[in-house]
């Protein structure tokens, strides 16, 4: 390809702690996290209890490398393989994760939040308030069995 | 803070192309954009176009640096100042940039959409289903001048 792909730094913001040890494939909906931000940037965080929920993007850092270019979904053998851009897999060339959680409360520098797929210790790289509208779409289509209810 | 907080080293994984030279505050909900993902990567994007709406993660390289912690909304000084994780201000300690987009036509190595809010040659991170139930959330609140019609 004629682009130029550059290499890229960043420096994570805080890190999740919870009782995920290990990776797992089990739904995280109800797991609490706490979200423990650098505290110098515990300023950024104001405002952000205007909103019931937010977008947190966090560094897979026990990913398996380098990522294959197709997954069986889920990690069930079963499955048909896919190309793992058109999956959720943490195995994927720049395994940066993005879970949309409910926040629970903000103390200072630490989000408590339901929902993140993320184990103990994982890097954050940024949070983002979720946004209705932006963030969602009303009309789409995707494979029912991946559709969460 | 006590928790560790490595760097990282990432790759991107392709660029965009459209016609939007410049950073801009304006609406790109129409804009339509070509995605160039590195074609050694061409074989991760098969089964993409299952889905109608894909997720956009991208390196937004012409961010200011460093990152204020506070900013006006929108960059609209009329507006107050809020911390900048409760903002989606392109200037973010990582400025990591996600978007939920319209997948028109996927070709070999080349995704076109519609809505990408980011310029000619922004680097591309990752591309991830947009999977609704798990990316959307049904019942939340934000501030209602934030939320998108």
């Amino acid at each position: 390809m004629d682009v130029e792909l550059p290499e890229i730094n960043l420096k994570a913001i805080g890190a999740v702690r919870n009782e995920i040890k290990e990776p797992t494939h089990q739904d995280s909906s109800e797991v609490i996290s706490e979200i423990v931000i650098d505290s110098g940037l515990t300023k950024a965080l104001d405002d952000l209890d205007k909103f019931s929920h937010i977008i947190v993007l966090y560094w897979i850092h026990r990913s398996r490398r380098p990522a294959p270019m197709k997954v069986h979904p889920r990690g069930d053998p079963e499955r048909a393989l896919m190309g793992v851009f058109a999956t959720r897999s943490p195995s994927r060339p720049n395994p940066i994760g993005k879970a949309t959680v409910k926040l629970l409360e903000r103390q200072g520098n630490i989000l408590k939040v339901r929902g993140l797929d993320a184990i103990d210790g994982t890097p954050v790289l940024d949070i983002k308030p979720y946004i209705p509208g932006y963030d969602s779409v009303d009309d789409c289509r995707a494979p029912s069995w991946m559709v969460k209810k």
